[in-house]
């Protein structure tokens, strides 16, 4: 089960050759994530925040556009003991094509102690829900 | 009539002292007089684009933060030969709270020959519709 | 006395108009401003940090490129109890040519009371070196 | 031989967790690779762009700073025959301690026609001398 946003291509997200810039992707991924991350009840308060992220990526596929509606999925690709993985599908809303793919891994992480922490039984649960079929679960 | 888009504060728009980075409002205000231009007829095609920034200004009214949902209003507050001022009001969407006012000058502009063009008699009365009584019209 | 900051326009701070975007204008205007403000003492430390924005402006005078190295000027154009105002320009570092004014008041700010407070003494007299003659200071 | 860049990080560049955004890693990894770009001889034309990128990734390893002096340094790592691939290392100029890992697969690419090209033999030699050793050429 994909968890799905909406992204509008702003106009200062472009570049000088005419399309989004490769840093905007990065940002619709944020974006994704941390709604994600809201919904699977890790909260928005910037001053109790529990995850960073260890890694990011993401493959250009077809060029975007200002101004073009795009949907950003996420889903879950492997859970750890205090991390996980993420895998993110960008398409353009009307016409289905995939824009972009990327990738993140996240870890539970404690601010006040700067150490990672396992992930508690209710958010691994939530995790479980949109994990993918493909992957093995539960590996680090 | 005041032209509005909603405005979802992304989380790579706030900065490190916790709250909307000062930076952000502009592109939100960009964000603004992009759909309006493109509502007033300029159009959307960026090797088309008809339009430039003279000026951009900002009031900070109150402190914005990240995820909150705030509404853009834009109006028009002066109608010169080629160029035309709009003034903005940045609210929290749910308690309309005034979160930022802003201000822009632009001017209509032929990006082959470089130079400033007489407005259209279409796009002034489109900008006119959208004009503030207590503003003086057709002044430089 | 102008206080100056070199700044190098990065690829992802040109919009698809194929120029700086307007928004990155804010971004050097603020690099300016706190490399201004470390300088008179402010510090930053973004944990005590002392100064809040109360409003910014840019006049985009001449148009700006992609790896185009600028050179941006602020100096003090008022004083007041908590308040400041300062003026910016941005210039071709090799021509000379001014691509861009800014303008900012800047507040003295406690973020613990969330209240304004005066100038201390020893950072009046630091804004006061950078005033320029032109302008009245002490007023508010 | 590692081409280098220094780069300063931005107060724009952080978020509201206090660090550098991870979407800024980003950008000075676009930095590094564009000023690479240019000095193997790809221009900095922006109506003659040469390189696409297909993908992009980085490995946050150590928290980073506002006003952090940091040093990107740029590699090649595979060289094929319209493509190649460069990894980076964002490191704090100071200390040299290793803040980020950065890869991207870049595409000689013809906006015309909107195909890849061949690399021509200029560029391949240029890209060779920055080649690490580990690495086996010549690989698509």
């Amino acid at each position: 089960m994909a968890h799905e946003i909406p992204v509008k291509v702003r106009f200062s997200e472009t570049d000088a050759l005419g399309h989004i810039s490769n840093i905007s992707y990065f940002i619709y991924l944020e974006e994704a994530r941390v709604e994600f991350f809201a919904e699977l009840g890790f909260g928005r308060d910037i001053n109790n925040w529990k995850i960073i992220l260890a890694s990011a990526s993401c493959d250009f596929v077809n060029q975007g556009y200002y101004n073009q509606k795009l949907t950003v999925q996420t889903r879950v690709s492997k859970i750890g003991n205090s991390s996980f993985q993420v895998v993110h599908e960008i398409k353009d809303t009307e016409s289905g094509e995939l824009i972009a793919k990327g990738q993140a891994s996240a870890v539970h992480f404690n601010f006040q102690t700067q150490k990672s922490e396992a992930l508690p039984e209710f958010h691994r649960k939530q995790l479980e829900r949109h994990l993918i079929k493909e992957a093995s679960p539960h590996e680090n």
